[in-house]
């Protein structure tokens, strides 16, 4: 066992752990006042959901041997309910544990990011579902597709795009951003726009955005530091890396916005950090800190053209999943066909470094069978809820507020009454009347 | 030295720290608006006092060589001030200056667990001189009990749980949680209901409740993973079985919201994530993850359950320190009993794996003496205090908000007035008229 | 290569970047409620900005071979873009990327801490442009002076603090902070007082300050720890003399409030751990652990008394970075001189521990040094902005707050409308009206 890249994946796997309530907050500042708690809500509890099953059965089908060799699914039952790696593996140079929990959190991470798309609409329970049968039926197959790599000594088989396409995408340019953006498409395509769209309430608080982004930033340094799955020159060029692409990518945004609108606004400075890092996560071990500058500065520059797309297309990609984790991810993930350096990581040169053609071919078909396969599957999935338990809140319950009429909470309560037998009879946790 | 592990265990106290200001952030956002200032103020203050003794003497008390080979108490003059340390010992498998910083911070964690029982009505000079005499007579001792091994070489003698009784608390169950959460039930004992309990403000902020539960979550993965004291496979467990515990105890809690009062809420989703991992620190080394899914859900089932008989019996445990802490450390301490597996790093089987009563005995045990000790020695030091310097705020002062009587302070002023003359006219430090 | 530390290293690293946001969020919270956005802006702008000159060159100006031998500045161009990096040193004890990212985030930290001083009045235009400047022209040549060693075969000079003086500073006492806190009086007094100064709003969200300020001790453990280079028994003493400082300097800003005004603030209790941290910073690995608690106490006590000076004196650094930075970052340098044991990391003895004046005498002059050149270059960089492109805002826009006019967004809006035609018509990406 290699001790000290154990050490690292352990706290890189503790720093992406705190993307769970920076995603919340990031998400949540965002919103309304009256829905900033549902999405906090959304996200932990579609980590919960997913996290259970991964356990159950999610880890099996990403790294169990691939169902008749094809890549495209892992044997369901073979680590079912991960009992097996309590006594470890001694000859593994990572605890398959330590394996388990790190992808974990990519699963969950993955899941949550769709429910920025959603914002304000949709009934709690129902959204528990969704998040359940979209890592079942998306996420885990896809994570199979680029995350598992075939076992050295051929006994187990992994995903076709990580080892028949051979396509490069170091930490989840195509499984975490672009699927979780399509799926953020398909889902809002099904559950249709907010009353009122494109007029809506303003961010509740704009503070908690930043902090959110700020927080996401931290544990992104684990998310793809962490997938070089050693402590070594790999990591640490990522880290850099992701650093570069988010410098930039945050002076792009704020240079875009200055031009067109006149502001540089806080809102754009930290959706050009995200739009960096989704962009960079595919790229991170790809390419030299100049070509992260370079991928990160495009994505800051056109992410927020893409944002503007829903207002040209009239769907409500409430907090713009599609147009940074969609089109960063693809960005990110096309661009090492570009800007890939044979000595990065990943090894793989490309055309503007004398790689030729071929690895542009290989990003693009990666990319392109994670956005069919993402996108159909999940309007199927969100189709079907609709058509059945329903997703979407009625228009009356809308009007009330989600966080009012899902969860019997309201947000915030500054006025700060005195305790005295006058105040609110509420008791804390009872709901409020 | 063992390097990988001591970068682990650096990495996992930097993590605990994180607990700090997101304990500070959990509780302060469950308070009204007129204390959200004064309970940051008792975690923050409470760190700062406990920080000190834990270098003065509070390390020499726990791992101190045990005062008549007892198990009782540290030898409190052995390791005084620390300064041994900064040689370091070459023979050590981690340098002692870490297990330190590492434990220190379980010593400062513990004490401020206590706070969220007395929101909104205590003097804050009295808390800080509370917060010393509680680590001092109860965590320390009682530490020493769970925390101090015996030297393999019998050169140093530890605590009587630890080695004489050998029950299974990995990262705290008892030494913590029941500690605190006792500790907590004796204390609001002696302070009292605050005024026109049940009735009280409404939580000032619920967002601050998720982020700081989501910070806890982050800094957990270091507090029970750190408790490994290495990085490899039981790290790696822990960290799985620590996640697995939570994401099952929030669905529970949430859950029991829902078909008991038809809500499922925010601070119940929060709470539901405290609730399993308290109950799984003392069992994230000894069971399974599926035995970790069982943990968590049977906290996140029961734990509301206990928080609502703060109403049945009248007292005031202001934001569920009991309920959640001393009933999820028991569940988490007794349920090793049941769940143990013998492969898992602790190496008990339980009741359920072919482990007979034996281990449900001893950690009953356990339980029973943490229980008794830190009621009785933190009820005689509150009592104490009460009856001389006095705890409590006055009526009047409770009235009037203890952010305002205590620290001369409002948290929020979000109206944004212009800098002009007219403006409020108190320099930034100056107390608020 | 050592896995082990190298691990250690990646974990410093992320925990540093999570002091952008506790930076951010300690700032705004302090400023009234029509700056905070503005603030929080400042911090990450001039992150994106120094992060990409770092990369372009500021890493060769700090760590590249000594123009001349000199000592003052290193070579531009030896590692311009840090393209070569990617492949990584088989023969280096850490990666030279790992490096690179860690000392990025010292140089951006670093910036980012004048903000402060010039809350609600700085165009943030000119702002970022002030900040690449005082970065090249400032901080990468004092880096250089103070962080980059000779290599041990001679093959590169460093700088003349780090080894002609000889100077200790362990993480940045004088690099980092008397260099941002000088920088910060430089600034303030080219850019005036605000309007009505000393008469301003009051704090918008304190609860923000007492987050910032966890997050920033947190990350404060990465930078110290970090600043040892090595997993082992340095980073492990570094680790727990920054938790005994930053515990001494909290109780002791307490005290002072307490008999000075009255109260015991909260404000003060965050500035306390800020201030002990800042002090602990060039000591932490040059003292015991019971010198640590002596230095944070002297610089809990001190500081609160060096922020009233701009009362005294009419300069409005309006969130203290002299009073904190400057003062603290003094205290600690020099105390090293007093308090300075052999056996520590530094391997330097102190007045009171053997080692007569001098020690204090280098630690004197490496003081006056950098507060020298930060003051006067950081002043002509100030004034030659202020009189060309103009870094003040004018009155008018002041009084309509910072947030509104330069990123015409407002920080909260807590009122919660419902999602009607009838609620604010503004696309959540355009200008508010």
């Amino acid at each position: 066992m290699d001790v000290g890249s154990t050490a690292f994946i352990l706290a890189a796997s503790m720093a992406v752990a705190l993307m769970i309530p920076g995603l919340a907050l990031f998400y949540g500042g965002m919103v309304g006042a009256r829905s900033v708690l549902n999405m906090i809500m959304m996200v932990f509890g579609s980590v919960a959901v997913v996290g259970v099953l991964w356990t159950l059965f999610g880890f099996s089908a990403v790294f169990g041997d691939s169902y008749g060799g094809l890549g495209l699914l892992g044997d369901l039952t073979e680590h079912a309910g991960l009992g097996a790696m309590v006594a470890g593996d001694p000859e593994a140079t990572l605890p398959p544990a330590l394996v388990a929990i790190f992808q974990a959190l990519f699963a969950v991470i993955t899941t949550a990011l769709i429910a920025g798309a959603v914002a304000d609409r949709i009934r709690f329970g129902p959204w528990l579902l969704f998040t359940g049968l979209w890592a079942t039926f998306v996420y885990f197959p896809v994570a199979h597709w680029v995350f598992a790599f075939d076992a050295a000594d051929g006994s187990v088989i992994g995903g076709w795009i990580a080892n028949k396409l051979a396509a490069v995408d170091f930490a989840g340019g195509t499984a975490v951003h672009m699927n979780a953006g399509v799926a953020a498409l398909a889902l809002v395509l099904v559950v249709g726009k907010r009353t009122g769209w494109p007029s809506q309430a303003r961010p509740n608080a704009l503070p908690f955005v930043a902090l959110g982004a700020g927080m996401l930033w931290f544990g992104w340094f684990g998310f793809n530091g962490g997938s070089a799955l050693a402590a070594g020159n790999s990591a640490s060029i990522v880290m850099l890396t992701t650093f570069n692409a988010t410098c930039a990518a945050i002076l792009a945004w704020l240079l875009v916005e200055k031009l067109r609108d006149g502001h540089a606004t806080t809102l754009g400075g930290m959706s050009g950090a995200i739009a960096g890092l989704v962009a960079i996560t595919p790229a991170c071990g790809a390419v030299s800190p100049l070509g992260a500058l370079a991928i990160g500065a495009i994505a800051g520059a056109v992410c927020p053209l893409a944002v503007a797309l829903k207002y040209r297309f009239g769907y409500d990609d409430s907090l713009d999943v599609v147009g940074v984790h969609l089109a960063g991810g693809l960005i990110g993930t096309v661009l090492i066909g570009l800007f890939g350096v044979a000595d990065a990581p990943s090894g793989q040169a490309g055309l503007f470094y004398g790689g030729g053609f071929g690895l542009l071919g290989k990003q693009t078909v990666a990319a392109l069978a994670v956005l069919v396969y993402s996108f159909a599957v999940t309007w199927v999935i969100a189709f079907a809820l609709q058509k059945t338990i329903g997703l979407r809140l009625s228009t009356e319950k809308e009007a009330e507020g989600v966080d009012l009429v899902e969860h019997a909470e309201v947000a915030y309560d500054l006025e700060g009454k005195a305790n005295t037998p006058e105040s609110t009879p509420a008791p804390a946790l009872a709901p409020v009347s």
